[in-house]
């Protein structure tokens, strides 16, 4: 016998009436007792940002009938610790999804997605945290053949649990037929920026930010292969970004103090 | 005989007027040549965010005589994207410094901090890239006792570079006689946060963010150790986020999926 219903906490950045949460929502639902945090609008690319400047807000919403929902002026962080604080208060929750993002979130963006960044937080909170993404930004992407690996993935986070300070990136390719899962390290690529510079209507300069994936990491042990390859990509996050393997080095360098 | 004088990025999260950033110019301008790009306001807290969707406005300012400067209405990471594009236009910089602080950003306030992200997003650009941070948030803070170990550790990266992919999260104790520096890694330690909770003058809740710091590693060899007794620390910081160690066991796992 299992123990009693887990508890999950869903989040995402691209806002609580976005078709993404609402299939995560609906895998959810059929392993645990759902409680959604998310914010009242897109914040994607948020990375993790937390608000400190201004208040927020969280206000008990009724989208989805049955469902325990609030959404927040926050970012997608904020939304993480409104809910640990608010509504679990302090009672963790057993699992933390986060998405499904409408847009990839493998390599590099990890650093930059608001998705991964609440996952992030899940897990420092201390709870399993999984990130999901799919490959397709548009408000009507097709989130179907994702869901049996949803599904899979967090029945294995919650039978197994996680090593403490890490977490998963799950990143889906966008076809019919997904050839299977691969557990990955994340691809050494880059956004190539380019700024698009416009004049408004006062002469004024101003700039829209773009950004073109650039990989030239071949590595088949690589998010980025595996998607290019038909796979779901899961890459073990942590949040110890100490450069472990450096210390050495700089412990040799002689530092020059100067009194001025 | 050395080659030109490098040239030096300059860029923090508090905001191009910000004491903190003029302590930090006031030592690069011995080094090297100053190139200035940073928040036109204040951005503490941001973390990894970028600007997606509103356009960025990047204008020159002349605050410090001789100095070429330029303010944003981005955030740290936008702002290091900007003088990558608009201002280097593609010849990186030879170091990216961020700061100095109003405030430490040792242990897990890596992920959260702007100064650390904008520093990050350097060393994602591949320029030898430094954080620093001192103990104390208000704006009368005293930089003066950091300025010698800014300059010693700064003469050391451009004489060494870094290992590519990782950068330096260096931290300063707010006392006058500071012991020395020792390489560290960040602390296993988070933030217990409360939120305060209010109410506005329509009746409606809001809240502000409030957290502690909370550290329960005692390792001498942490951050937080050596700034509590008396010492810089030197974290080296790195962006790929994989937890390698966690692969192998999650190779084993057997998921289960099922069409639905």
């Amino acid at each position: 016998m299992k123990k009693e219903k887990p508890t999950i906490l869903v989040v995402n950045d691209d806002g609580i009436d976005a078709p993404g949460i609402r299939a995560l929502i609906s895998v959810m639902q059929e392993l645990g007792k759902v409680v959604v945090v998310a914010p009242d609008g897109p914040q994607s690319g948020m990375g993790h940002a937390i608000t400190i400047a201004k208040p927020l807000r969280l206000d008990k919403v009724d989208l989805y009938p049955g469902i325990e929902m609030y959404k927040s002026s926050g970012t997608p962080v904020d939304c993480v610790k409104l809910a640990v604080n608010q509504v679990f208060k302090g009672k963790n929750p057993d699992l933390c999804v986060s998405g499904i993002n409408h847009g990839l979130n493998h390599s590099i963006s990890v650093i930059y997605s608001g998705t991964m960044s609440a996952a992030v937080e899940g897990a420092v909170e201390g709870i399993p945290s999984i990130g999901f993404s799919l490959d397709d930004f548009t408000y009507s992407a097709d989130f179907s053949a994702c869901l049996p690996y949803v599904k899979a993935i967090a029945e294995q986070v919650l039978e197994n649990g996680l090593t403490r300070g890490t977490l998963l990136n799950v990143n889906f390719p966008n076809i019919r037929d997904i050839k299977g899962i691969r557990i990955c390290r994340q691809a050494n690529a880059k956004f190539a920026e380019e700024f698009d510079e416009r004049q408004d209507p006062h002469q004024r300069n101003y700039y829209w930010l773009t950004g073109v994936f650039q990989n030239n990491d071949k590595g088949e042990d690589t998010d980025v292969w595996a998607l290019e390859h038909g796979y779901v990509s899961i890459v073990p996050v942590q949040f110890d970004m100490t450069a472990h393997h450096t210390i050495p080095q700089l412990n040799s360098w002689k530092f020059d103090v100067k009194e001025r």
